[in-house]
């Protein structure tokens, strides 16, 4: 059954925070959205493209009566907006958030929720280059993976609810632990967003290159034209597991340049075929 | 002036040099294409395309009254080939070819064939994942930029032609230096190949990743998809500049790793910038 809420307030009305205001209205999930910002001038452009009807330039007031409560701010600004809304929202409410990683928050919500907890941490795998409310859509989620946290604490009445809310929005549900969440996180987007930089970077070293490049070099570092506040953040907050991904792709690289070194076709062969493998078997095109 | 030929021989009618022959024919550009292989089978499908017109197994009695002779064998095979084709062909042919690397062949040119210097090193940067003639098209290289070397030994009239030809087929001529082609493409093509595999090696052994991976991954890997005996023969064909630009990488990966070890907010941020700007200098998109 779709669900429908009375009150569903949006802490950061950026991309993410606007699409779901939009999606949830455009399906009549939604009373009212509340919308919290730290700029009024975000919080104006929501309330113009309809992504919300209330704006808020703090939590505090914006959680009373909410019950779901949804947090789409940076990542590095979860836990301490978690925090005032947990202190403030009615005791029916549930939480959920849209951050790409997930160890940290849930690990958090664990030890600062009452048991059993009705905070559901979330990562939809929508994505965009564009930023900001003025793009959001109300089918950003539909036909993409939303990942939910797989854990033994949560409120199984919440659980069902979030898993309910993102499937009436189109996303395809697919359950994590949160640390094994952020390890696979790390190696299939984190990893390939550092690299993506590293490439237009060192490449650049060599001068001007625009005549010369391929489609190996636009695929590889089109993610590269992220937003780097927002990479940054990702970074720091799963700090551990991209540190262990970058000492894993190190030794793949000191095994490769060996491969080179001593001319071995046969590794060279071995570990391109590899990589195709894998590619193929993750991604049908 | 657009160039017309009696006779070109294309040795290697692969995607590129069936390509190339049906660039010329459909634009007049040649009486008879004469193609050579290593294989009947690919040779039979060649001439079922129109992309060559006779088909022989040997370079040797191929290259006889070619005007224009194209090798476009694997890397590896490019000077063999030559060899065999200098050796043969009427003392008026030009030759060229389409190899993704310069340096070894233009060096070997520059040693081996009388001055002025008939064979001008060449390298086309249309590519696709397919592969074999039934996939070759007439307007393959229009619209990609074909890189000539540019080395003071060459014959001003076959330059000339060559830089004609593949103008009339639509590329966009940029000249460079062979061992500076090198040291660029290593960075902007190969080294990127290289990370691709990599990525999607290294994503591969934390399981089952089919429901997680999003469009940093799904750009990032998708060259990987390339036919690993190509990759190979690139590799040990630009060998040096490829250790060359994966030390760099290491030494990058070095750096970004401290920063995140360290929680260097300011470094981290400063890395991902000057990543975007490097792309976005490089691309537009």
């Amino acid at each position: 059954m779709t669900p429908h809420f009375e009150r569903v307030c949006i802490i950061g009305v950026g991309l993410l925070g606007a699409s779901f205001g939009l999606a949830l209205k455009s399906r009549a999930m939604v009373g009212t959205v509340v919308g919290v910002g730290h700029r009024q001038s975000s919080l104006d452009t929501a309330l113009e493209c309809g992504a919300i009807d209330e704006a808020f330039l703090g939590v505090e007031a914006a959680v009373q009566n909410a019950d779901l409560i949804l947090v789409a701010t940076p990542a590095n600004l979860v836990i301490p907006s978690l925090e005032t809304a947990l202190a403030h929202a009615p005791k029916i409410a549930i939480f959920c958030d849209v951050a790409s990683t997930k160890a940290d928050i849930c690990n958090w919500a664990a030890s600062h929720c009452k048991a059993p907890r009705r905070f559901v941490g979330c990562h939809p795998m929508a994505g965009s280059e564009k930023f900001g409310p003025e793009h959001g859509n109300a089918d950003f989620f539909a036909g993409h993976t939303c990942i939910i946290e797989d854990s033994d604490d949560l409120c199984p009445d919440s659980r069902e609810t979030v898993m309910a809310t993102w499937r009436a929005l189109g996303a395809n549900m697919v359950e994590m632990e949160p640390v094994l969440h952020d390890r696979v996180l790390a190696r299939t987007s984190h990893i390939p967003h550092i690299l993506a930089a590293a490439i237009a970077t060192l490449a650049a070293r060599q001068g001007d290159i625009r005549e010369v490049i391929g489609n190996g070099y636009r695929d590889t570092t089109r993610i590269a034209a992220g937003r780097p506040e927002i990479w940054r953040d990702i970074v720091l907050s799963n700090a551990n597991a991209i540190h262990e991904g970058i000492a894993e792709m190190q030794a793949y690289l000191r095994d490769f340049a060996d491969a080179v070194e001593s001319r071995d076709s046969v590794a060279l062969e071995r570990m391109f075929e590899e990589g195709r493998d894998a590619r193929m078997k993750a991604v049908e095109e």
